[in-house]
């Protein structure tokens, strides 16, 4: 695999993306195996004022979809935030995980220096693409896959680092 | 500046610690304000068997540092793990960072390509640099940054998205 900007944002998110559904599919088995209902995992929280395990997922597959859409200038599919259970879950991250897939390496070729405009609540954002994917796009995927298995862990899913990075293999 | 093997690792890690060293100071004015010993929040943990805050600092630096010294195959300065204290927590993310910034982007010219062992517990893991960093360095980084913030979140600091990616300001 040749080192691309495809390489440093569809394959990380991908990857990510993959495990943190791995992470989910242990969470259902403990749900199961501890016999409660795995919806009190989806709503679990950190604090009062963050956002549940469900938001987290779901808003980690659409920065991941919409980050390289941008940096693809392709308008993204849009995902309804109507999951409920964690096999829905799953199913999302990997219709994101299908649409980055689809993106062609071709069609990240000299986004490093495209102008990205994030719009935010209080300011219009402005990057060039190498700065987006590097200070954007990759820490906020990782925001929340990291802070939905820190959720999970928290509330007892047996799992380790190893579950997350899975020695770094495919998905 | 130009995409490189450089930019998204000596660039990307500097910018996470430089973030944690932002969200650290913001969890000793915490302290100071709630009137609570910051050595409560080092020693925080998000689960009994998780590590606590101190070694999340410690290793979010000490596999930010490693990684790019295995890409550049250089050694790495050694950093003891003896600080007490945000403020000495601070200062090691600042010495790793000067170590990042130390390595020149003609160090890791090619490093893609590079063959890279990483000794576990179990087993040696081997990776061309591309997906070491894609799969290994990136996520691992961001596993101990996240989790840091997590576990001052959960305390009660006050800190939110932004105080983590800093608008993809400058450290």
């Amino acid at each position: 695999m040749k080192f691309s900007m495809h390489a440093m944002s569809v394959d990380v998110f991908a990857n990510a993306l993959g495990n943190l559904s791995w992470v989910l599919e242990k969470a259902a088995a403990s749900a199961a195996q501890r016999k409660f209902d795995p919806a009190v995992l989806l709503a679990a929280r950190l604090a009062p004022d963050m956002l549940p395990l469900t938001r987290q997922v779901q808003i980690a597959s659409d920065i991941a979809k919409n980050s390289v859409a941008r940096l693809a200038v392709q308008d993204p599919p849009r995902l309804e935030n109507t999951e409920t259970t964690i096999e829905q879950l799953r199913a999302r991250l990997a219709r994101a995980i299908d649409y980055l897939r689809s993106i062609p390496a071709s069609a990240l070729e000299g986004a490093e220096t495209r102008d990205i405009k994030v719009p935010t609540g209080e300011r219009t954002l402005e990057f060039k693409g190498l700065e987006f994917l590097q200070r954007w796009a990759i820490p906020n995927v990782f925001f929340h896959v990291v802070t939905a298995y820190d959720i999970l862990r928290h509330n007892g899913v047996e799992l380790g680092k190893a579950d997350f990075l899975r020695g770094g293999r495919d998905p």
